[in-house]
């Protein structure tokens, strides 16, 4: 065993580095050597068996400032397995979706023994990530020249380290090669033959709104079958997920794994909730309303200086209230966002999960209200639908080219400064055979890092809404969603390729919660639509006489899409007939398989008893 | 093996019978002999492996009445081994439930080897069945003696014996001494302690009707989930269907099951179902609306006759329409329902919960239309409440009468003629150690054949709709429906214990598509509940001036309390937490086991791995 530990301390470069480790600047050489110990030790002594080197053993001139980054890598056959451990489902010779098992890899479509390439990058640094996090504390108390870095057996050593502030990030490569191809199709022309999302289609149907709506939402799910099975990700079996790092509690028996794990009390959690959760949110909403009752304040005070003295100038004046308010409520989003964050850490979730679904469920109650109501204001109370249209037109625009700039363009920027310093830098050094993976690794060290889908959900739920819930009034915000939609599109490849750290492959089988905030959408856009039309001049004049007998009309419409609505969504199959039959196959099979084996224990069994039995009738 | 044959087929009262075979009378001895062989054979040979004997060896007398009738029973390890194989779900010594392996057979709470009763009677007659049914054909193309009745490797022997005629049924036999016990517990004695289902909560909260609808089908679907864990179905496998007796198709190859068996077009069906059952249902609704308007004419002809003689004799006469149209309107249904049997069969559906779907789907929107529809047109288009609370006590009241009738009495009345027959010659017999299981088997053949839960649910499922949808009119409807429950559940007892053979247990997780329909039934209620408040006068005299404003606030309230309903019905979860717990921790133990599994394999192969690495290097 040391001969093959001390042959792969040596032959650092024969590896293709994938994940990047930084290590904090003070940590100690015991810590550092303990680690790479655990990395590369055989599977069988609790380590990770993977490859391990420092990015910087040539270059000693710079050994003060980069010194404390460390390359990780897998032999071939090293991420086969990792690749059935971790459950990774891929297409097989006769186009089925199987779990790999390094077993049957034969049967893999494109398995080759002498290449490499079967595996993507996103998958094999997937399963290094999966290999690192699973690496657990065995007999050790602590971290090695750490003492108040406590560990218990079967801890995470990957969490506590991050936790302890020894590892700053764990980040994985960029693929280069790949990045400029994904340039030519995602970002530099205007087209979307490749891309996998068109949610641009409502331009055509706009008018159909409200049955499309929940059609659009229903063959989304059948797509997202279609396209999670392709990824393998829909097959999936879950992993038991570990507590989410910033969870403590109590030391204790968790009663699902039999793990030792910090515990924490439901019942306390749910009095966070309700005690200081549940009216802080409360607050915000009044918050968010009260600002709402300024704005309109405001508008009445510009309208009445307009109306005064009349001028070409004082008509600019009228748009400036709800400018102004549209950067408020973004602020306020952003701040509230915050709060939001810090609470639900405070609440003590165990599972990422859960504190996810309580994050996305607080952060959108307020986004939802702080957005809408003065739309609704105007729409229900005030019913003025010119100054609806122009405030939804100016909210929606004035939110989208905020979102652009905020979230791409201005980090782009930074980006491009800091790539040119650095690159300036690396030509100063004597040219080496690893300077492009020397650069490639500082470069993105600085990246920011993408924080998840969260965000980009959460801007095409608002735009749904703008769009949705009063598009009978103002068709044409469509059309600026489609407009946005085009070069957000392209900011957000640009963003993913150019702007952040490349993220670890995360694998999903639906969009979640979030599939059900957009059906929640449509729902309230079938109310506020039929209110709207029922309000609309025109159809008021068809009723001269009886306003009863409108209002009893527009209801039933309104129920009756409802109804037809949710009779549709009941109708179409969630997942397309070949998924459904190819799934069921899977399970066929496995059901098959575990029946012979039980079906040879029988025969086993049975082969054992008449002697038994006659043996009992003898004694009885 | 001969050895144990032979001693099986002398040692013929060594075995409790747990299921009868009726064979058809004229049945040909060559088949019989083969069938004995198939049931008694080891299960390697492709038997089942069962004890079988005839009914009838000692009473020669009687051989040509009764000599069609065989026992089947199974020895108490082979029953175990069984359990093992359908996938038993028990309780362990720990209180969790697992499915039952024969290896670990000593952890189960109250197992014990010299002991038989560990599993229920219930149990081992489903456990024969299960392999009755799996009996497959080999290379056998046809049915011994009978060359019409063709078969084809993989094909249940049992199903063709019953499609051809020659098994004229399958029954498990009651136990008379749990019957004697559940007489006391369940019909005996008005109480309703030891009852599972206790749907009669309703009077109290018939005030609270809309919000406790929603509450009360949640705490259904978590008792459900409670009880179905206890009873082990929840997490029982789902095995894969046969194609339902009845199916036919040309036969092929199953791309699930790779068995071949006959096989249909879904498109063939799809045009049967909309260019046929459609539209003929459509006819029958039409048919049913027209059935009403005939009945409000014999209404308007009975109260003008009354008007006119306004005697006390005329008076009664004013009942005497909805009567009419209350059993016209059961006859209807059971007609409907007979048409819907067939067309359903018709469309060639090849699963039996696809036709079980399908025939649900067809029966309950005719039987709500036809139900209903009078009492929506006297409540929305009449206005006439006095008559709505008239109609619908008259068409409870019938409808539950009669029901009680035809369901329970009469078939208990006619059931206990023939017991007494069967009595009378029985004591004419000799008295014999047997007699009394002779009598049972000869008794419990000529019961009636319980048909599912079917009628039962949508007896229940109407009356749910008579109860909620008017509520507000007609509170004593309540009252009406929980007298009628206090007896149903004796007379329903009744029947499953003394009128019908006993039915196999079927485990099932949950009530189904029948949770679904009832939560519908509730949704609509809230609709029209909130509809008749706002019409009553008292709500209509707070808003004298504009009705416009009346509608307005009725129609937010009705919005309201759905939003509240569907907030409800998703805030409780549909497992109460301790279940979902331990179904967690299965699930966790087993992807655990596999991983264990994985790891070795893993280990094992990276031992390997060295060698060749090294191997190629040198080479490269």
């Amino acid at each position: 065993m040391k001969v093959s530990l001390s042959a792969l301390d040596t032959c650092e470069s024969s590896f293709t580095p994938l994940v990047v480790i930084e290590l904090a600047q003070d940590v100690k050489d015991e810590t550092k050597e303990w680690l790479k110990n655990r990395i590369i030790a055989k599977k069988k002594d609790g380590g990770a068996q993977l490859l391990f080197r420092p990015l910087l053993n040539k270059y000693e001139k710079e050994t003060l400032e980069n010194q404390n980054l460390y390359l990780v890598g897998a032999s071939n056959i090293r991420l086969l397995l990792g690749a059935e451990a971790v459950g990774l489902v891929k297409e097989c010779n006769d186009n089925t979706m199987r779990a790999f098992t390094y077993g049957t890899r034969h049967n893999f479509k494109g398995f080759d023994d002498n290449n490499d390439d079967f595996l993507t990058m996103a998958e094999c640094q997937f399963i290094i990530k999966h290999e690192l996090e699973n690496l657990r504390a065995r007999d050790e108390k602590m971290i090695p020249g750490y003492p108040q870095a406590k560990l218990y057996p079967g801890k995470s050593l990957l969490r506590r380290l991050l936790t302890s502030g020894i590892v700053i990030q764990v980040f994985p490569l960029h693929d280069n090669e790949a990045l400029k191809k994904l340039e030519d199709t995602w970002y530099t022309r205007f087209t979307f033959k490749f891309q996998p999302v068109d949610y641009d289609k409502y331009v055509i149907f706009a008018s159909f709104n409200l049955i499309w709506s929940t059609v659009i939402l229903e063959v989304w799910k059948r797509g997202c079958a279609n396209m999670t099975y392709r990824w393998g990700t829909l097959a999936m079996k879950r992993q038991f997920e570990e507590p989410r790092p910033g969870f403590h509690g109590v030391l204790g028996i968790n009663s699902v794994t039999g793990r030792e794990e910090p515990l924490y009390s439901s019942y306390k959690r749910q009095l966070r909730i309700y005690l200081v959760s549940l009216p802080f949110v409360c607050l915000c909403l009044y918050f968010s309303l009260y600002v709402m009752m300024i704005y309109f304040d405001m508008e009445a005070w510009a309208l009445a200086l307009h109306e005064d003295s009349g001028s070409e100038w004082t008509s600019v004046l009228l748009y400036v209230p709800s400018i102004i308010y549209a950067v408020v409520i973004e602020i306020m989003n952003r701040l509230y966002r915050y709060a939001a964050e810090f609470l639900t850490s405070w609440e003590n979730h165990r599972l990422e999960s859960a504190y996810q679904n309580h994050l996305i469920l607080k952060v959108l109650v307020f986004n939802f209200l702080n957005c809408f109501a003065s739309l609704f204001y105007i729409a229900f109370v005030l019913m003025d639908m010119k100054l609806l249209r122009q405030s939804l037109a100016t909210l929606l625009i004035t939110s989208q080219i905020l979102n652009q700039i905020v979230e791409s363009l201005l980090p782009y920027w930074l980006q491009r400064k800091h790539h040119l310093r650095v690159k300036k830098k690396v030509q100063a050094l004597k040219a080496d055979i690893d300077a492009t993976l020397y650069e490639q690794v500082v470069l993105e060290k600085e990246m920011g890092t993408y924080l998840g889908t969260f965000d980009d959900y959460l801007e095409l739920f608002l735009q749904f809404g703008y769009v949705s819930l009063f598009s009978c009034v103002y068709p044409l915000a469509a059309a600026f969603a489609v407009l946005n939609n085009f070069t957000e599109v392209n900011s957000d490849a640009l963003k993913m390729c150019r702007v952040f750290k490349r993220p670890f492959s995360e694998p999903s089988a639906s969009i979640g919660v979030w599939q059900l905030a957009f059906e929640t959408m449509s729902v309230i856009s079938v109310v506020t639509n039929c209110a709207l039309i029922g309000m609309s001049p025109q159809v008021n004049a068809l009723f001269p006489e009886s306003k009863a007998d409108l209002i009893l009309i527009v209801v039933a419409v309104e129920h009756a899409l409802l109804a037809v609505k949710f009779i549709l969504a009941f109708a179409i199959p969630d997942k397309p007939r070949h998924i459904q039959m190819k799934l069921a196959r899977l399970e066929f099979e496995s059901l098959e398989a575990l029946k012979q084996q039980q079906m040879k224990l029988v025969a086993e069994n049975l082969k054992d008893e008449p002697r038994e039995e006659s043996g009992k009738e003898k004694a009885s």
